[in-house]
């Protein structure tokens, strides 16, 4: 990113040589960013987040669906979940305002996409199925081909056309993101989430994929998202994405190691802990989230970080600390788990030894809470 | 900015110290950013661009008004001219569709508001006046402090309410950008036009204005833009901000001796120059916009570029190089003019030297296209 900062400060629009230097630095972190994913270059857009993303492909396609196709807000059915991120569970309820209508497909004690529930509300009007391919505070990975497969059987048997969406922010660190093999249309990435910059998002699409934009200007970013290119952010996204994907097999199975190990020690150790989510299976690698029922753990997460364990309640999204997680509420229904939440995320660079640490701050913090 | 690419990865939105780190370098810009606009800091907000400021105020006010105060869409208007830059101009027709009135005052042949035509035109029901502070293309510096106190005196005899917000991305460097001096409501800025990094927005505010959100998520930039703040870009952007505020009259002052140079040469000695937008007074001191009628001045700014000198037709958000500058056909109505522009930006390190050769470079153009 660095030349981007200090050296080539060209517009990307402009067609002189330090444009067209700036030009290139995009086009080529687009082409990366497409190998990365199994696309052509074509097919990536830069937004200036996942959250953006996440309004740009779904508040731009029912936009196309109704403007461009013709097709009725009524006549149009998404199906999603109750866990997702809040850029996806704050943007429906606009879209459902309109005539839209909103399915939430259940989910079980794990928070897994129940396929029954979910092949239930399949329906000729069923234009989006979207859904985070990771949750970001359960870590429940969902089953995205088999729930790719269920759309493309039901929408072939009805002569329908159904779009797939996946809330990918939380992959590619851990997970492949090839959409032709995940069998999706469109995903969501952001750099940030990834070792890249805060401050950019990818939107992938597969095939001729139209969306109408959901912010007025230029022309960049084919037409679907104006606003002057970020170069740097944009050069250092691709990296990041790239890196991750060329990586994450091999990270994720150190990571999941240590996180085995640190799992299991919280649960024999601190008394009380509950783990939301799913265990080893269906899980991202760098994921705990247990509750400690009973406990202020807004108060855990100070005392810890006090300790030098950073960790979180819920997503930094949904507001920090206070209130109840409505992913653990969902999943469980348990009020009293959903409102003592601890999550930790792993990194590569996490120890086992970490972990010790973690159970006997946790082990201290209950004592004080006791005492 | 490095710190927060290299060190300090915390998300501003998490209460851990990592967290917390991020969210006191973003409170602290904010901080500067307001400092330096003549504002607290609650009345700043970071977008990804100015484009996303501009469509953020307009679509994020109208919205307000009409949702949470209850204004139906035709009864409110909108004063703006049409040689706004392309993420207004592609705005306000999408604002006309759902019934909004848009009033385009007239401008002068060198863009300058028409004081009397404005007049004209605020009703009872002109909820919004938004224009350049000063135009990308053409440079016209508009009277903001004229039109700011004709809004207000308005307003005061018909007991109305009238916001003014005025794009001001190309005025940090060299304007005074005091909010409460210029008499306006609303400022658009962006970092990348005043040397700092692409993909940062502000959108300043005085006082109680209530916007409503144009995308869905968390609660990031008090509920107005949602998304993981870009720690290292808002960094980057408060300080561009600040030092362009702190040093705009000395360098505006050593530039416009520079341009008046450069544009003086330039009309002495290239033949059929015409020069676009106001001469000296109510000009950006950075620019020179030119018209060689007659001469494909796309193929001018390739062979300038060839020969070391990077100009633009218009602006790069309106599309690269090809076809007229809408900004140069409504000031001038002249179609040879607004086919054939050139404009130079010059920065603080732009000398007399570079106009002698962008001279003799113009002049080999001129020689090579009538052989």
């Amino acid at each position: 990113m660095t030349p981007y900062f200090k050296n080539h400060f060209g517009n990307a629009s402009a067609i002189h040589y330090e444009g067209s230097l700036a030009k290139q630095a995009v086009e080529k972190a687009r082409q990366e960013t497409a190998t990365a994913l199994g696309l052509r270059s074509e097919e990536i857009i830069f937004t200036g987040s996942g959250t953006e993303s996440n309004n740009l492909v779904i508040l731009g396609l029912i936009k196309k669906l109704s403007r461009v196709d013709g097709v009725a807000y009524s006549d149009m059915e998404i199906i999603t979940t109750k866990i997702e991120h809040p850029s996806i569970m704050n943007l429906l309820p606009v879209l459902e305002a309109t005539g839209v209508k909103i399915n939430y497909v259940a989910v079980d004690s794990v928070g897994l996409i129940d396929m029954k529930s979910f092949s239930g509300l399949l329906s000729p009007k069923t234009v989006l199925v979207t859904f985070a391919y990771a949750n970001s505070e359960i870590g429940v990975v969902q089953p995205v081909g088999k729930i790719a497969r269920e759309v493309r059987r039901y929408a072939k048997e009805n002569n329908t056309k159904t779009y797939i969406h996946v809330d990918a922010a939380q992959a590619p660190l851990w997970l492949p993101c090839h959409l032709g093999q995940l069998g999706v249309d469109m995903m969501t990435l952001d750099a940030g989430k990834c070792h890249g910059p805060k401050g950019v998002g990818v939107l992938a699409f597969r095939g001729g994929i139209d969306l109408l934009p959901i912010m007025y200007g230029g022309g960049q970013e084919n037409n679907l998202r104006p606003g002057t290119e970020n170069v740097a952010g944009i050069v250092g996204a691709a990296k990041a994405v790239a890196l991750a994907q060329a990586e994450y097999q091999r990270t994720a199975d150190a990571v999941a190691e240590v996180r085995g190990y640190g799992l299991q020690l919280i649960l024999e150790k601190v008394p009380g802990t509950i783990l939301n989510g799913p265990k080893k299976e269906d899980r991202l690698p760098n994921n705990i989230n247990i509750s400690l029922p009973g406990y202020d753990t807004e108060y855990a997460i100070v005392y810890l970080d006090k300790h030098g364990i950073a960790a979180s309640t819920k997503s930094a999204c949904a507001g920090a600390g206070s209130g109840e997680s409505i992913v653990v509420k969902t999943v469980t229904g348990d009020a009293a788990r959903a409102q003592s939440t601890i999550r930790f995320s792993l990194g590569p660079k996490t120890t086992k030894t970490d972990f010790q640490k973690v159970v006997e701050i946790l082990l201290k913090f209950q004592k004080l809470m006791q005492g």
